[in-house]
């Protein structure tokens, strides 16, 4: 008998019984699904795949796990980009994906109460029919769930103007290490009723505990919109307007910053030429006005034009109907998918005030100059919060994994000392811990280190992310 | 030698020197001062008050008086109403208040950084200078501070669009209890970098570290108000109004609700009887919408003016001026000191999804005829956030000290199967903690305590605040 047989015993004679056996997997193709997500050549096989369908059955998963010191990763979709959702110490792999209920739309409180395992865009679909809006809305809305939209606080284009997912979570059901069932909040829009665990569970990836269910704040439907698409020659002109947008006393409801390249791939990737890139430009700006009548929009765009003149913005071209602007929309969303299509490459998602965003590129382009890689950049520049994509192009394995982690150290040091951090809205997870040490101090990081150990003294939840390892650690 | 004068002794061993004199008090005023807040009938005197002036100052006198065990509330203002800021086990009064500066407008970035004792009101009003807008608006806006309201996680009457003060923090620094200063996040509006200890911190009351400096976002100053002054017959029908102005799509900046008896005392306390009340009048409900030009205000009210017809309102006062609104908010602001100066009373700040406020009145009016007290309701409706004054009028104190806390144990009982919970901006501080199993479970309050001795092994930090004494609990 392998290690592994003997192993997968072992699993077999914790697990076998909890769930039927259709939503229990010890071998197959549910392992090796489960032993990715979309961040760029990771793969580890949990040892055992199950699907839960209610509270009580994750909660006796998680108890068995607990008392035999079994790793329990929980995954949604698996859309995340810093590996949260890998099942790094093999173990349970939590797949929510049948947890996908919409238990209550309530239009007389404007709260939506849901399993994590449902899809972003169908929860935002079914409120809509109601007229009510749910605003995050990460690219990856029509695959991911809110599950992991909760474990990484995730956020989307709309941030800029409605906040990420934590301002969107009013309570949660978690069920703890130990197998305990809680409720984190009240479902209630303001709550000064001790420590905020709501806050806490949001964006701790998974380690913490497994949230079940989630009370959500939802609001009127802000049924218009404008979008208008702008190039700019450079990409320090792109940078440097947006700080000004806000400056000028607009509240757009999404500032999006393409590099002419981030463009072409994703132009290339979709096979959507309709746009017609300019020789020059260098950059793109997508922003997006709205509001619940047509005649909110023009006073907004009216304070962002002369912003964009002023920035040497070139023509702006309109949106005028929803399906011009979904097309645009499209083209934003795919770039991500696109750069994986082209080369090998290393995702960062930094986040710095967004004053700072010339900096930042700066930044950026110095260190790719300097260590000899490209860089695409895009993403949620009125948020701050720019996807720095770093290609491998034709780098030998040597320097891809030696060099580069440097790179992106200097990068990150630059981005703390703007006032920025590591991660807007992808997550810390398993690719960027190591650069922990760079944003909190020794100091922080013991403290968040011992609230990880009060809510999971066995280390079983999530382990081997967020936190760099410590030579005594045991996973 | 008496016993007092023994221990003050022990406190001047243990803190004279760390900062001049005349900012380290061992006995006098500002004992008596820093004794009580604005929680009505509590006062516990500290045996030194301290105003430090920096954070190093705020770490070696925390690091001290941890070394030896001394308790250590901080206080701004003390407006607070549930006896957060009370040196309940005496020990170390820290008064922040000195720790006023505004140190950065970062007009860029639309950030304010700010130390704790800066008065709200003063902080608004510098930020409107640069067309900015810091929205929290405590109805203590003009005495409270921003370390207060960090502090209890204030809200105020334009929580209901703009959120309370957890939404506007971006990044705090704290020191902890054994006089470690770290930062808890980062001058971003988005971040998915390890856990939300800067969440934590909003709300916790002071049991886990002092907040020596905050980092707030601005938004763009909404010049534009429209507001409405609505009478109703009927309590119930004013309730159902609420959350019928939100089905409609309205986005009302302040949704505000007053019993008669309420206004009535407001009036005579301010002297101010310019509004009529009408004979048969029950409540009112002050309605304001906001913009950042004039012709947005219409369409909202014009979405909110049928639902009041349909619910009964009677005749719409509309205060067209800037003066004529703040007289209405003056009085609205002023119902607090009022009830006050007619009895001795409780304050609950209860708080249910703000569909359920017709349940929640039903079900305090039919505790206070129950065991015979009269109550008088007003607060933040739009919030579902209702402050409920239970007047002792001529009750023997037997009856308000033993049957009083059953009837409010009573009305918290319906709260939570409501949705909601013990305090929505108040705090649970001193005088709602015998309360908190009501709402969480003893595992939930476990992992609160936990938490609290990571960040305060040694208890120091304002103990005998937010959790139920144990038989084991030292202070």
């Amino acid at each position: 008998m392998t290690m592994t047989d003997k192993n997968t015993n072992i699993y077999r004679e914790i697990f076998q019984g909890l769930l039927p056996e259709n939503r229990l997997h010890f071998e197959g193709e549910a392992l090796s699904d489960n032993s990715v997500d979309e961040t760029e050549g990771l793969s580890f096989m949990p040892r055992v795949v199950a699907e839960p369908v209610s509270v009580e059955e994750v909660s006796v998963l998680v108890k068995a796990a607990n008392d035999n010191k079994v790793p329990v990763t929980a995954a949604g979709a698996r859309t995340g980009l810093s590996g949260g959702a890998l099942p790094v110490h093999g173990g349970l792999a939590l797949s929510m994906r049948k947890m996908n209920k919409i238990i209550k739309i309530d239009e007389k409180n404007h709260q939506a109460i849901v399993e994590p395992g449902v899809i972003t865009e169908v929860l935002q679909n079914a409120v809509e029919e109601k007229n009510l809006f749910y605003a995050v809305d990460p690219s990856s809305k029509g695959t991911c769930t809110i599950g992991g939209n909760l474990a990484e606080n995730s956020g989307g284009p709309r941030a800029v103007k409605y906040g990420v997912t934590k301002d969107w979570v009013l309570n949660l059901q978690v069920v703890l290490a130990d197998g305990q069932i809680i409720e984190t909040g009240a479902n209630t829009l303001k709550n000064s009723t001790g420590y905020n665990l709501t806050g806490l569970m949001v964006g701790s990836e998974g380690t913490l505990g497994i949230i079940t269910r989630a009370t959500l704040k939802l609001l009127p439907l802000p049924r218009f919109h404008a979008l208008m698409w702008v190039p700019f020659k450079s990409i320090s002109d792109a940078c440097k307007t947006v700080s000004e947008i806000f400056q000028a006393g607009a509240m757009p409801s999404a500032v999006e910053l393409m590099e002419r390249d981030a463009l072409v791939m994703a132009q290339d990737y979709t096979g959507n030429h309709d746009l017609t890139l300019g020789e020059e430009d260098g950059a793109y700006l997508l922003i997006e006005v709205d509001g619940f009548q047509e005649a909110e929009l023009m006073p907004q765009c009216e304070r962002i034009l002369p912003v964009l003149e002023r920035n040497n913005g070139g023509e702006v071209l309109f949106a005028q109907t929803a399906a011009e602007q979904e097309k645009l929309w499209y083209l934003r969303r795919r770039i991500g998918e696109a750069v994986k299509a082209v080369s090998i490459y290393k995702e960062e998602d930094t986040v710095v005030p967004r004053g700072y965003l010339p900096e930042l590129m700066e930044v950026v382009k110095r260190v790719g100059r300097e260590y000899g890689f490209r860089t695409v950049c895009y993403g949620h520049a009125g948020d701050g919060n720019l996807h720095i994509n770093i290609l491998r192009d034709e780098m030998s394995e040597e320097v891809w994994s030696e060099k580069i982690p440097e790179a992106i150290r200097e990068i990150f040091k630059n981005v703390v000392e703007l006032g920025g951090t590591l991660s807007g809205e992808h997550g810390i997870g398993y690719v960027q811990k190591e650069y922990m040490d760079i944003v909190l101090s020794p100091h922080n990081i013991l403290i968040q280190r011992g609230i990880k150990k009060v809510m999971d003294p066995k280390n079983i939840m999530n382990p081997g992310k967020i936190f760099p390892q410590l030579p005594h650690d045991e996973m």
